[in-house]
């Protein structure tokens, strides 16, 4: 007997005399004359319906079993599904034991309560849905760099630099390390910690590859519990050399996000329906609404000009040189028209080192973008690098960090190209495009302040 | 001005008018008549050669410095380039200080050389080259698993559990819990580790997609100075449900390996070449001999008979039930005629709690499997998992560790199926098709005992 995926008997052209399907039991229904099974497999969000003689039937086929049917495929006679199997043969693989499975036959459990149990909840539709979805969205970013000449570099997880200069990061010992209370030896010998983005590492290949992009975990060790932030998540970062303008670095972020959108919605019809049916009824219309089909551009000090004449009032008064609030963010959405909003040009003070000096005057400001996006916020930041030794060095000097940074400055030495990047959060993109409330249910497993389940 | 990259440059079909290239000063060679410049942006291994009126020539324009040449795209008169740039303008957009700058002009550095500068090295051919390999090497796995149907999961970083009981873990708390030495409170609430494998992960998922795989960074944290560990490596781990037998592991062991190193070759031949001619001159003759044009398949009882019969002595003697040495590897994979030698069935006791039990009597084994290949030693481990729920329950019972491993017996109660699968190293890969000595050479920026650079 041919072996077929569900997939694959689901999308036969011809009906066929021997195949076997293996999977999972979603659904046992038996009546008199017949023996209605759906299988799934997790090739797609559709499962095959196998017709079997009632006499098939065993105490162990039930709800969540592992099963081997053999038997004929054939046209279905039901409107919705194209082809069913015959079956001749029924195997129960593996039984399962239905009254302590946490999972229930046809019931549409809440993400919450799967959420409960990680290393399950992935046969439960919307987790397989969201799963084969962020699978095509790693390939369609992958195919966009390669496809455009990037080359994919694996930046360092563990670095001995701190990218941003703040923020609370992770710190690595090896176990026997940790044990002692003494003095310590590191491992590297100087303090190590899990990177929080590998754009400094990306601006060294961009000196030579022109065109560079990675794609890999991050880490923030952030005491937070919210709906938008995890300790570790993915960012896609990429750095293009020969550079001199914030509109190239945007035209990339709106190139990507299209183009990977569309892949999604071309490999995953179906599963990015069930979000749009049942997660995110609101937003279900149209998703080509997000596909950029309009944004908007403003500079920071107009958006703080537009956030000073709102009619409401907010928890944090906006005032130029003070960081953009959560509040802010969603009132500059709203104002825009509920479209994705570039904000560029943000004060020189508040961003790190390595952003682009523009020079201009009381109100200073270096060349940073950040993208907007509806329901989530920044989806996207980027900025073009400073590229001119003087400007850095004396940055650096003023924060005493010549000597640590000594290599970064060498980069302007040997050299140095006009530059910028961006970093995309890829889990944050996967909740704009599916309307997904809560970050934990976009990643297969979720770490966060007192959590890291398995 | 048309923008060209250097690869678009030198594969043009037609002459250019108005063309622009951007890049780095590979050399400068000037004469009375004409000045030669090679320029490169590291698209391809091959530089661009640009040919200008010698009063372009400029004291900045060096070594190493980049520049931004307009002209005209011509059909070159040398046999080994099919197009060459008429400059009508060269500016040097960053000068190179070519003093203090550690590579130089057409002198091939060796790798311990370049090793010490990781910020510039892969301004270096070997190093770029290499980058590019592994770009595309990157790209095939993604597209091997992604055209065979698997679903690729992000398998966490950080972990609350270790998957192979044994083998030093980094441990990781936030940076403040790093400076107190009283007693700690955990991020997560308990202890927290970098993975050494996505392996238990997968398990979960291809309980519910069958087909599965990741690709991400593992660590060590062995104090070890080999040319063939790092504390931070990259891993390709598959799993595939419904498998009853090593063969159908050891099937795509082979084929991903045929299948990615066929990419490479196709994608980057004169790289790959460059490896050949210089780096590794003996592999040089041919590269499809590595392509499993054939191979040798072992147990390992039989590889514990044919080291006791070697004429050689070893440092550790071969012994049923010792783990095979490096120097034990190498015989063997010689005693088969430097092809890739898999060895299957190890003993019971030297293997994790996970593998299947063979039931095989007094010599006990697993269905585990190791894949070695010549010059490299272990490229692969998989196995057969076991998926049978008393089996599994007594063994973690006499390791203790049945309350630490309940979500993973779980996988046991709720729909069972037999798997396995396979976990290979990308660095060691990388090395075996190029022959690499060091590890260290095919990672663009090396963790190891006593150094985090950069």
């Amino acid at each position: 007997a041919v072996r077929l995926r569900v997939r694959q008997a689901l999308g036969a052209r011809e009906p066929a005399d021997a195949v076997r399907v293996q999977g999972w039991v979603r659904s046992v229904r038996s009546q008199k004359e017949v023996l209605f099974l759906h299988i799934n497999d997790g090739s797609s969000l559709e499962s095959l319906q196998v017709v079997a003689d009632p006499s098939l039937e065993k105490s162990d086929l039930t709800f969540g079993c592992a099963v081997e049917v053999q038997g004929k495929l054939v046209k279905s006679p039901h409107r919705k599904q194209n082809m069913e199997l015959q079956a001749e043969t029924i195997r129960v693989v593996g039984p399962c034991d239905i009254w302590s499975f946490p999972l229930k036959m046809k019931e549409r459990h809440p993400l919450e309560y799967v959420r409960q149990f990680p290393h399950l909840r992935c046969r439960n539709n919307t987790l397989g849905a969201l799963l084969r979805i962020r699978s095509e969205a790693t390939a369609g970013i992958h195919s966009f760099f390669q496809d455009n000449g990037y080359v994919h570099i694996h930046t360092p997880i563990i670095t001995s630099n701190d990218c941003e200069g703040a923020g609370e990061l992770f710190q690595i010992e090896t176990s026997r390390e940790a044990k002692e209370s003494v003095e310590k030896t590191h491992f590297f010998n100087v303090p190590a910690f899990l990177t929080v983005s590998g754009q400094l590492h990306l601006e060294v290949m961009a000196g030579a590859f022109t065109h560079v992009f990675t794609f890999g975990p991050t880490f923030r060790a952030e005491n937070s519990q919210s709906r938008r932030h995890l300790a570790e998540f993915y960012m896609v970062e990429a750095e293009l050399s020969f550079t001199e303008s914030l509109q190239d670095i945007m035209q990339v972020m709106e190139d990507l996000f299209k183009t990977v959108t569309s892949t999604v919605l071309s490999k995953c019809p179906w599963d990015v329906e069930l979000f749009h049916k049942y997660i995110a009824p609101a937003q279900k219309s149209d998703i080509t609404h997000k596909l950029f089909s309009s944004s908007c551009r403003i500079s920071y000090s107009e958006a703080v000009e537009i956030l000073k004449q709102a009619p409401q009032t907010f928890t944090f008064k906006p005032e130029w040189g003070c960081d953009l609030q959560t509040e802010h963010e969603k009132y500059l959405v709203k104002h825009c028209g509920e479209v994705p909003v570039f904000v560029v040009n943000y004060p020189y003070d508040l961003k790190p080192f390595y952003m682009r000096d523009n020079e201009d005057g009381p109100q200073h400001t270096v060349a940073a973008v950040d993208l907007l996006v509806p329901g989530v916020g920044e989806l996207c930041g980027g900025s073009l690098r400073e590229e001119r030794l003087p400007f850095l060095e004396s940055r650096l000097q003023r924060l005493g960090l010549t000597d640590t940074f000594q290599w970064y400055l060498d980069l302007r030495k040997f050299g140095s190209v006009p530059h910028g990047g961006f970093g995309m959060g890829f889990e944050r993109y996967l909740q704009y495009i599916l309307g997904v409330d809560n970050i934990k249910d976009v990643i297969p497993f979720p770490r966060f302040s007192h959590s890291c389940l398995l």
